[in-house]
């Protein structure tokens, strides 16, 4: 049998913005109707060498019937070598035969997806006329959150870039940010500004969108700063100890989850739940229920919404699907027989 | 950076059972020395199609240094479309770096170390005049038993391989068996003879080693066929439900396992402890602990051993380190840039 395996440069051929960003809505919304499998995530920790592995793994039914997993490493100390701290592999098999269909750089996929994620969640629950967003953080995920947020969100006039650890990276990337979605992505920002936070408080208080994706373990955002209204996507906290949110901020927030329990595990929920500022019960729900019609997204113009998002494998084998599919159909990547 | 991609042909052309025998033997003796870790298993059953995956993930420390995972897909519906059932992949990361090293086809590395690993087991228990082997099993994974025992065990005179099945599958099977040996291994049986079993309590009545290796969910070897001094590797029992002795063989013999916990809850061992026939206290140890000198294996010329393999990441992870280094040096197989 044959399987395709693709590297990065492949990816960044195959895969487009509005491609991923369809498949992880529709994702979404099969894992609302029952049609998706998340199994139990396993994970390492290093501690002699400070990294940690993970593997999530899951099935996708309905149209697709795909399954499979994803191994993601990160190895900090790498950096001091010069080696890519963050690596991983995705493999996806056909559920109907149990085959091998392709495997593939795990690390683009995974940052195409999240930024996915990221914006479907803002377009379902900002208000409808916003036209701010921050980004808080300026790593290599800040990019692909702000490329998917202007793909579903083009009334967006003004983004701000924040980096609360360096300044001088939160200027040099808002200056470069135009040139890299243009690169990136082939998109144009057009009259959108994009410009450093400068004063956070600020920042945040002028955004109708705030999305988080920094490894933060303390909270970032406070309570105070945000105006009714705004919409957060948590995409940053996602293992035990994580936070970016005031945890007051979920006190009236009308909250959604990508996957409830691993949300209350290891998300941005997991702290205000232990604290107490919010129960279980008071969840309204996933988001698949809201791209899928089930339950209604924001309630109230004045409403705090709160996405939390951990990552399910789902996204991943789905998006894999989607690059396997392009490649073969234009004799993109390596074919092996295995 | 660059993995390794390796199909079954060139794992055919990498690897060889002395060479996978001497890591079986390595990696159940780090296992013995803490220097291992096995991740727990994730396992689904597609129940409407009668199908299982299963994922089992570890690393391998010491001098190896690797960690990955294995899925296997096992699709008995595929038979009638002329696919096959049972198909895999094993991906192998560096636990230095947790970059990506390879990824090979599963099934041919499983087949190679599950051999090795009852071979491994006999040559280390089993008396050490022993000359009769019963295979019980006559199927796919039966002619890699047979392979790596005669490796390890040159003093085998007879070979009787049993199909309770199907008899003529069994004929058909010891007849083709030379051959197969020759062809697929290199190996040549000289004056040993490989026989259909019969009837088969009197092929086990005559063995001092016994393999077991079907898929049986009800004991096939009677205690009162069995003479003293028999030493069984036990393979196939490796899901609840599963076993091929009866119970009370588990009564007086002296027990090892490949991993304690995993066979008390999947392996050879799961019934007769629930059953009462032998408490967890009785098992002597881990084959690992045998094999570094930790612990006796048999203690006396009449008593009845048991090995119990379930099955483990770790004998894959450091089988196909092999085949990577081995692909890389003699150039076989396809190098991708990830």
């Amino acid at each position: 049998m044959q399987i395709k395996i693709l590297g990065r440069g492949d990816l960044e051929q195959v895969l487009d913005l509005p491609g991923v960003i369809e498949g992880v809505r529709e994702a979404y919304r099969l894992k609302a109707a029952g049609e998706t499998a998340v199994w139990p995530l396993v994970a390492h920790h290093f501690e002699d060498r400070g990294a940690v592995m993970d593997i999530r793994s899951g099935a996708v039914m309905g149209r697709t019937q795909v399954h499979g997993l994803k191994m993601l490493n990160n190895f900090p100390g790498n950096r001091a070598q010069g080696l890519p701290p963050f690596s991983g592999m995705l493999m996806v098999f056909d559920s109907q035969t149990g085959l091998p269909l392709g495997v593939m750089d795990a690390a683009y996929v995974t940052c195409m997806r999240t930024g996915a994620a990221g914006a479907v969640a803002a377009a379902a629950l900002a208000r409808e006329d916003a036209d701010t967003l921050t980004v808080l953080g300026a790593g290599k995920q800040a990019l692909f959150q702000i490329a998917a947020a202007l793909t579903v969100l083009p009334g967006i006039r003004r983004v701000y870039v924040a980096d609360q650890l360096d300044k001088d990276n939160e200027r040099a990337f808002a200056a470069a940010c135009r040139d890299r979605l243009r690169g990136s992505f082939g998109l144009e920002a057009g009259d959108t500004a994009i410009l450093p936070a400068g004063e956070l408080s600020e920042a945040v208080g002028q955004s109708d969108i705030v999305i988080t994706v920094t490894p933060s373990r303390a909270p970032v955002i406070r309570r105070e700063w945000v105006r009714p209204g705004t919409h957060f996507s948590c995409i940053g906290a996602d293992m035990e100890g994580k936070e970016e949110l005031d945890p007051e901020l979920f006190r009236s927030a009308r909250v959604f989850a990508d996957d409830l329990d691993q949300c209350i595990r290891v998300g941005e929920l997991e702290l205000p739940v232990k604290q107490g500022v919010i129960a279980r019960e008071q969840v309204a729900g996933e988001i698949g229920q809201v791209l899928s019609g089930a339950l209604p997204g924001r309630t109230d113009r004045d409403q705090i919404t709160i996405f939390d998002a951990t990552g399910l494998a789902l996204l991943d084998l789905i998006t894999g699907k989607q690059a396997i599919d392009a490649a073969a159909a234009r004799g993109v990547g390596l074919t092996a027989d295995i």
